[in-house]
């Protein structure tokens, strides 16, 4: 492993008190995390567990992995335990362990589709029966649970289907992958906590399987799942966006764990090919409805944006492992994007009650678009495929984690949140304090208390795009260095300040996003903005506003002003001759793109034209 | 009906002798059909009959619409017979047909996925089992066989048909329509043959049912097969594109034989939704590879441009009926735009050789696109879902069919083709002549000869894009008036001539289409150009090309000459500051769009950005 190599802080280490992520975790933990309790029970995925063991008689309801929407909210529940300390599910997660325990096979299995609709599959289909896949949200949910608050029982039931799939499909028996990568990321955790290799074993078999044709291809081809060609040559992001990032986690995590030559390359092009040619600006991927997928390089449409939830929370995942990898790219640029991921596509991704989620994040919408099954227009309470709710509250509920990380002799700061961080061991036993409205405002003033190892450092990031970039101490400025992070002495009762420049800039997109020619973007900080229908006369059409060149202004609320004009061209779909000019001067008010779609449904759009 | 009411002539009357059209007319009868022949022999077609009368153990093949395959060949076979009057493949004609009846049921159902699948399932599930579409294919191919050479054999087993579906679904029984539209312009075409005013009433019945929810929604909605709003109150194209311009021709088609109070409306608000806002510059449609579908107004992205041959095969057919019913948008519009059709994204479509088909095509391909089952990077022989090659054989085999129509006292010519125009009875008994090489020419010369009725005239289209727009002629200029079409005097030894201004041309798109903002396309006359990279030196990207502000100049061999800058910034997928300017000039060969991907597949585009 490299020399820098990061080091994750405890869970409880790093509490989040107030600013803007402190806020959404106790959202978070009032409202999306009950409301995923509710709706997991509602739409069946309880019992459909039920019914296998003669407590219910309703039909299977829910898509073939509708288990690990159960999971995923027992996860999102110990991750929220970790944090706050408060234990306030304690008798749902009794019943709902101990009914997975009832319905678990003796030997271990447990999948209540295969179960309850189609014993006769069980892992006879698995490019499409996710059965691996609801075993690794299974094996990440009771690791978190026994991480956040040392219970075990469901642990328990995850080592034992774990224990299956090895005895199955370890090295020297069967070959198998799942059609959707999860369970590599998830074995490599089981391994972690439980000190077992033969998960990491599993882990990494499972890798090497990967295009080796293992899988019959369906209607989308093998690279829909990945399996086209073999993960140490994949090079280019392709196919189901969430199962090409979660596939990337898991092949990380063993780079973390274990040498695996030729892995650490690969990582680095997909991290490259997913980051530099088929980003959103808010941080979302997946440039194609059909299949989930990413689309080719720079194909990257704004109205059609599938940009699924879940594709963030996965490049979240992915991202933060290649910083403690120390991957290629540095960790400020892996800090950056989550930064951009969490203030924008997956702030997004809820709404103000906590309640109601997107699944696609489109950058776009237009006036006249029909609500499509998995797009609606508006957020909805849930999903047939659900995939998306609980894995917004599982991760919201851990965003401490990518706060801060220690090298030797380090406390790395990489998002600018309002928290209360404890040193880690070897660094001392003291505090550091930050103190910040970021995103919104621009100050963040840091202190640190107690107990300090001699010689230890600060590492603070400084984000790229501000101009002021200087940490503000007692004995001068600490200026940002050029790995884009700021070094001040990790000294007790020292005070340091950041002033960042919060000025809104203009952004443009490479020239080969055909989508985005001739258009301009608007940002704050690490905030991108979006204009929606709902802030202008409907005399006025979003899709008719051009960007005049003024400088937006910032106003009180979060919001910005820009000087618009309106396009007034004749109707014709094609035509001959030059551009007619644009008309009129309007203020046009622009929001966070994170907070739109709580209003009436209309047009909205992140990329305006220019004349 | 309309005072101008458009008739069309007999197939016959229209001979497409030589230029674009004829020569095509002759590789579609010498490769494309016998082509066709051979495939649905190979993929299993004709076998799926077989197997039916226990003439062949194979198992079905292909989807449940296969057998629209074969009569769509029949179909071309009928047409082809009709305009050269050669009778080529008259015993193939005689297995197959009498292969269809044996295979027809005593009630006179025939559809063999269903009778060799699933006999459950008839008529059971009519949102995806294409029973009435196969057997609105089997009607067309029939009526076109007994109009071409009066052979009745096919037609006999299509009316047992028509009549099983009008005793089941006619007007007061049961009521049902089918998944994929294309029995309603049957049943009009079957009645106008016929005689038979039920197959209209059935028709009319269908097409008032739709809408209704009679179908049940799938996954993409009931949109998908336009049954979420009545057919009088569709006025925005929207789901399936085929499935919707294969509806508007039925409608139309009922529009043209029976008054149906509320349909005019509703197919002139149609023809603009698709022909104002949803239709690609090469006369394709579809923006969507999800659910095959229009995207919405102004959604036209290049390369993932959906564009289905079958859609422009049905906007052709619709397109001229709708000129045949004097829709709201006059002919000149109409037939400009099965101009724009026929020359650009249906002769794309195939290969030089006329045995390589593309189902989709878009207007760009990235470099490193990978193939998608309906979209492959080059033309291939024969398609899983084969639609598309058999549509092209017989849409090419009557193209004759949209050269010329009649109103009281005038011949209408709306193509500009070499053709040969025998005049129908009420205008004369003498020819019309049209000597040219247009579109490659612009010189088109019209000679009258033989009887003509006293006072009769001749209309020609004068495309609206060109500035030359008068009929020379020995007694002066015969300008093009204000519907788009010169006047002159039908007169026997009347000689006329025609010099379009073929300058190529700058073409913009609306400010709402986002994919084509600061781009510009080149034509030239009714040609579409695009550049491929097998034009470019492999060191100059098609994708990184600048269009200067330059006249493009004609080749001789119907290329053009583009100046073209380089685009050179920085690697960055998003970033501030200005935009970098261009470098380098180069010389860049512009192929016509119909003849791309004839060598080493490689990126193509034909809108290139300004700088």
């Amino acid at each position: 492993m490299a020399a820098t190599r990061h080091r994750p802080l405890a869970v409880p280490a790093v509490r989040l008190r107030g600013g803007a992520l402190g806020r959404w975790q106790r959202l978070n933990a009032e409202a999306t995390i009950p409301h995923c309790i509710a709706q997991v029970e509602s739409s069946g995925v309880l019992d459909n567990f039920r019914r296998i063991v003669g407590e219910s008689d309703a039909a299977h309801r829910g898509f073939v992995f509708a288990d690990s929407d159960l999971y995923k909210t027992i996860e999102a529940i110990a991750w929220e335990t970790a944090r706050s300390g408060e234990r306030r599910h304690e008798a749902w997660l009794d019943d709902v362990i101990a009914l997975v325990a009832r319905v678990q096979e003796p030997d271990g299995y447990v999948h209540t589709w295969i179960q309850g609709v189609h014993p006769d599959k069980r892992f006879a289909e698995q490019e499409w029966t996710h059965e691996m896949y609801v075993a690794g949200h299974l094996i990440q949910a009771a690791v978190a649970l026994a991480r956040a608050s040392g219970r075990t029982d469901l642990l328990d039931i995850a080592r034992r289907f774990a224990d299956l799939l090895d005895d199955l499909f370890g090295p020297g028996r069967q070959d198998a992958i799942c059609g959707h990568p999860e369970i590599e990321t998830a074995l490599v955790e089981l391994a972690r906590f439980t000190g077992e290799e033969r998960y990491l074993a599993l882990a990494a078999k499972m890798i090497d399987l990967r295009g080796r044709g293992v899988l019959p291809a369906g209607a989308f081809g093998p690279q829909y799942f990945q399996d086209h060609v073999p993960v140490r040559e994949a090079t280019t992001a392709i196919g189901h966006a969430v199962r090409q990032l979660y596939l990337n986690a898991g092949v990380t995590d063993l780079l973390l764990e274990a040498d695996a030559p030729g892995l650490r390359a690969a990582m680095d092009a997909q991290w490259a090919s997913v980051h530099e040619r088929k980003m959103y600006l808010t941080g979302a991927f997946g440039a194609r409805h059909r299949d989930e997928a990413f689309g080719d390089d720079y194909e990257l449409p704004s109205e059609r944006a599938y940009a699924e939830t879940c594709a963030t929370v996965a490049d979240i995942h992915w991202t933060w492992r290649m910083l403690l990898a120390d991957g290629a790219a540095g960790p400020a640029r892996y800090a950056e994007t989550i930064e951009r991921e969490v203030h924008n596509a997956l702030a997004a991704a809820v709404d103000a009650s906590g309640t109601r989620f997107f699944y696609a994040n489109p950058l776009q919408q237009r006036p006249d678009r029909h609500s499509e099954e998995n797009a609606p227009r508006q957020r909805t309470s849930w999903y047939s495929c659900a995939c998306c709710p609980p894995n917004v509250a599982r991760t919201v509920a851990q965003l401490g984690a990518y706060v801060a990380s220690a090298t030797d002799g380090a406390l790395w700061i990489h998002q600018l949140a309002d928290a209360e961080i404890d040193l880690p061991a070897p660094l001392g036993s003291g505090t550091v304090r930050v103190c910040t409205e970021y995103p919104v405002d621009g100050r963040v003033d840091i202190e640190v208390a107690g107990d300090v190892a001699a010689g230890a450092v600060l590492r603070v990031r400084v984000p790229s795009w501000s101009s002021a970039s200087s940490l503000e101490a007692a004995d001068g400025a600490h200026p940002r260095e050029a790995d884009g992070y700021a070094t001040v002495p990790l000294a007790p009762g020292a005070h340091y300040r950041l002033e960042l420049d919060l000025t809104p800039r203009f952004t443009r997109a490479h020239h080969r996003v055909d989508a985005l020619r001739g258009a301009l973007a608007v940002e704050r900080g690490p905030l991108v903005y979006c204009v929606e229908q709902a802030d202008l006369p409907s005399t006025l059409a979003v899709d008719d506003l051009v960007l005049l060149p003024a400088d937006p202004v910032s106003g009180e609320d979060g919001t910005l002003r820009l000087r618009c004009a309106e396009a007034a061209e004749p109707d014709d779909l094609y035509r001959s001759g030059q551009p007619v000019a644009a008309r009129g001067e309007h203020e046009v008010t622009a929001i966070p793109f994170a907070t739109w779609g709580n209003r009436a449904p209309g047009a909205m759009r992140v990329w305006l034209p220019t004349p």
